[in-house]
């Protein structure tokens, strides 16, 4: 469970920019823009650059991913703790509605919503000694209550297995006490002292955690992947990121766990990956630490005083961290136009709005005095709204409007009649062609590698690396030392020049059949060995 | 703000049981009975209370809560930590039922989500006197981050107002920025060192709040009511829970606010009130406090450098702190029943089961193996579930099934073919039934007091009090002083005995005619001088 909002937050801008930009770049006669846009519009999109973002991703991606973030009102630096940060609605906009699609798929099977205290003790973290290693140096700690000291310090949670898996073990008796499915949306501190980054890496951030408890191994193996494909809906189906599933090899996985499932994401400007969300089978480590047993039902206490069998339940966790509206917008109100001509154009965008919104989709007017349109095309284009609608008083007589995809600068009148079906169309259109052009990019930036030459050159060039290994730890250590470029931490950090070695992300689900892995026969792309399957490497975050 | 999860589901359990044991008190004869129950309900009544609830709320009020709360698995005690309780499932659906509500309501007036850090920095939390002074006894401290001693402690928030406004401060530069209307749902901390009280007083808990900033102080009124008839939805509409809306005297209003309305509930048990949510206008105290200002419109800098005027902004905060499913039992499987038969019956649940799904009626079954029907009868109706539907073979053969409604224990057998439009039209008529009984209750405990020497005797007897009153304070003090018994503070605290003072809850909205209230004649009920308006003075949680 270590992806967070951020991620995902960082994705969605990324991707919704990358598009935009594209979408912009006209100019340098890019094939992706389907029209050349006006005249009027460049000057919009000029506009634009002055109010909004000051520095292209290329040049400064550090900054150009602050100024996003924050010109676009879906975050705020909050100045009083350092690596806090205030999410502001358009940001949490998102987020509530990854949580209702996703809480609503969990329920159809079987989870159930609960909140456990965000307080444990010192006792109860430090009972599962190699879980809490992980945690210890960044857990916060309560000391104090008013003006007094406390007994004993109380940790803020940094995950919830030691404050759940007590309760587990209370509440499973019998093999009807299974499967036991547990989730909570909640707040989570983890006190990082490295430089902190808005949702990259912050203090407090926000997640869902599902802990299930099932009788059988089969079970268990089967929701790992059900949730895995829920977390993929939610990121190439709402969010357009393309992601690419695939288990983690031995020294990535999560700690006690037996297996962990992943997400990898793929940010184009850096050439880094990003975990995008991750589903563990933790197998009956933890059941065995925290004592959750059932007797076994097929070898009960006997009449003889014969003690049943216990068995320890399977149990699994996943976790998942942290956009379609329309804005309306009036124009071509001059000096000449009439009171009675502005305020029937009002009303007409009053209308949209409301016929728009009765066939469910987001849409909002922009209707405030004393800014210009071309402010307020620039306002809404940075916080990332798909479609823009145009009316004015020759649209009103014409009864239509002029719609701007913002994905491809395209426009185009719609008669008002075909409103609701048009743009709910062009939602979908949209959508489709984000994901497939964001996918593009991402499959482009796959490198099949077959010899070791071509390794650490295609990582130089932003790529990742798909190549047949044995999936030996040891290999894997090697690997990240012969792709690390020996510079300072800092520049290990920079964006600009990625060298910090690269690891496995995973080893994918879909495995490349050109050329097969032949067993017996195909050697690892490093040390020579035979390779088991094709891993995924890359640097990231 | 001071109400939450916690009271919210106190009523809930108090107001089912209550409800319930209405329903099964056939045996004395009560009137609200439509049916006298079977032979056969009176038994599972019997096994219901050997396995379920062990004393009646009469005897110790404080026992059966917390059976109550604990056997019907709302909630679970948290040994680690004390003040803190684990909110299962039953309980946070209920919860999560108040939120998509509520959710959906506030953002049909305009307001957006956000999330702000849990943590303050203590120079900013103490930046207004008077309000931390309220809380500072109750602020939980973190000091320690992983082994580091953390430069300056940093607090919990137990209230969001000092972690919000700096950022109002900033955001809010024009009238064209109002208003501002934001809402967040989270997790706050209250360190209280009283006896803790599972929902009632635990140190962390769950709430909604909202912070919003207007121009005038007539659109911050109007918001004020709108937010509290919202609330009266939430208790009356869907938790059938009787309210009544009123204003804050000067001594119980939020501290620092202009002034307080608010929603007073009735434990008929222990004729205690129950504050239930409330919704503050703070004026324009909290925008001078954190210099939330904006040039008036009308009076703007001049082109002679005449500076504009200045106008603090309005402001307003609300808060809220923390049930329908149909059960199916197969019945009547006996030992001479066939497999074959067996499994009819449970096809045709599984299928009445999707039908109501379908319908958004909640729906589940209960097909668990070797428990009796008897078992899973007490099981789920300690869990509150209003409906319950058997199904057994002979049902099967006349397509029926027998329907039990928990509020009152009437049996009915419905068609199938009818099965959604009955059930849905029962679960109205109970909410319906459910909130009159309830509302009866309140109102029969509800005296109009116009002699001092009525006011204790109807106090004494589990009531609350309407009287004519001059609203002032000191009056209020002598009140609450004249009708305390002097006992020591466990017995006041004690539910069997309350004898702590009365404090005026509210004054009404609706204010009683009979006999009205005559200016320059209606004296007050205590101190004899001239009576504003009629009060509601109780002894409350």
């Amino acid at each position: 469970m270590s992806s967070n909002i951020s991620n995902e937050a960082e994705e969605i801008v990324s991707q919704a920019n990358d598009q935009a930009q594209k979408g912009h770049s006209s100019k340098s006669g890019k094939k992706s823009t389907p029209k050349k846009p006006s005249k009027k519009t460049e000057a919009h999109i000029e506009g634009a650059s002055q109010l909004g973002i000051e520095v292209r991703k290329e040049v400064d991606f550090s900054l150009w991913y602050k100024q996003v973030l924050r010109r676009s009102e879906m975050l705020e630096y909050y100045e009083e703790v350092s690596g806090c940060y205030i999410i502001r609605p358009l940001a949490y906009n998102i987020w509530q509605e990854i949580q209702n699609f996703f809480d609503a798929a969990i329920k159809e099977l079987g989870v159930e919503n609960t909140y456990f205290p965000m307080f444990v003790s010192q006792r109860q973290l430090e009972r599962e000694k190699d879980h809490v290693e992980g945690f210890a140096p960044e857990v916060a700690w309560v000391t104090k209550a008013g003006s007094n000291n406390m007994e004993s310090p109380i940790a803020i949670r940094p995950t919830s297995e030691t404050v759940m898996y007590p309760y587990f073990a209370k509440w499973i008796r019998t093999h009807r006490d299974l499967p036991l499915k547990l989730n909570q949306w909640c707040n989570v501190v983890r006190w990082e002292f490295k430089n902190p980054q808005p949702f990259i890496r912050t203090r407090e951030f926000l997640w869902q955690e599902g802990h299930t408890a099932h009788f059988t191994k089969e079970e268990a193996d089967t929701e790992v992947y059900q949730i895995l494909e829920l977390y993929r809906q939610v990121y190439e189906d709402m969010l357009a990121f393309p992601v690419i599933k695939g288990i983690k090899s031995e020294k990535e996985k999560f700690a006690g766990g037996l297996y962990t499932t992943t997400l990898e994401g793929f940010i184009p400007t850096t050439g880094r990956g990003v975990q995008a969300a991750t589903s563990h089978c933790l197998g009956q480590n933890f059941s065995k630490m925290f004592d959750i047993v059932i007797e076994d039902p097929n070898a009960p206490a006997g009449p003889d005083g014969k003690d049943a069998k216990k068995m320890y339940v399977w149990q699994n966790s996943w976790g998942i961290s942290t956009r379609a509206i329309v804005i309306v917008i009036p124009c071509g109100i001059t000096s000449k136009t009439t009171e009675d001509e502005k305020k029937r154009v009002e009303d007409k965008i009053n209308h949209v709005v409301k016929e728009l919104k009765s066939a469910e989709i987001k849409a909002k007017s922009d209707l405030r005095e004393n800014y210009s349109p071309g402010y307020k095309f620039n306002h809404w284009e940075l916080k990332g709204v798909p479609i823009r609608l145009e009316i004015g008083p020759r649209d009103l007589s014409k009864e239509q409007t002029l719609m701007i995809r913002r994905d491809n600068g395209v426009k185009e009148p719609i008669p008002l009649a075909d409103l609701t079906s048009r743009i709910s169309d062009t939602l979908k259109c949209i959508q489709k062609d984000m994901f497939d052009r964001a996918k593009k990019v991402y499959d482009d930036h796959v490198k099949l590698v077959l010899n070791w030459d071509d390794f650490v050159p295609n990582l130089d060039n932003k790529n990742f690396v798909l190549t047949p290994w044995c999936e030996e730890e040891k290999c894997e250590d090697s690997i990240k030392e012969k792709s690390t470029r020996h510079t300072t931490e800092q520049e290990a950090e920079d964006e600009k020049a990625p060298s910090m070695g690269a690891k496995s992300l995973c080893i994918p689900l879909e495995q490349p059949n050109d050329p097969p892995i032949i067993p017996g026969e195909t050697k690892c792309v490093s040390c020579g060995a035979l390779a088991k399957r094709y891993a995924l490497f890359g640097r990231s975050y």
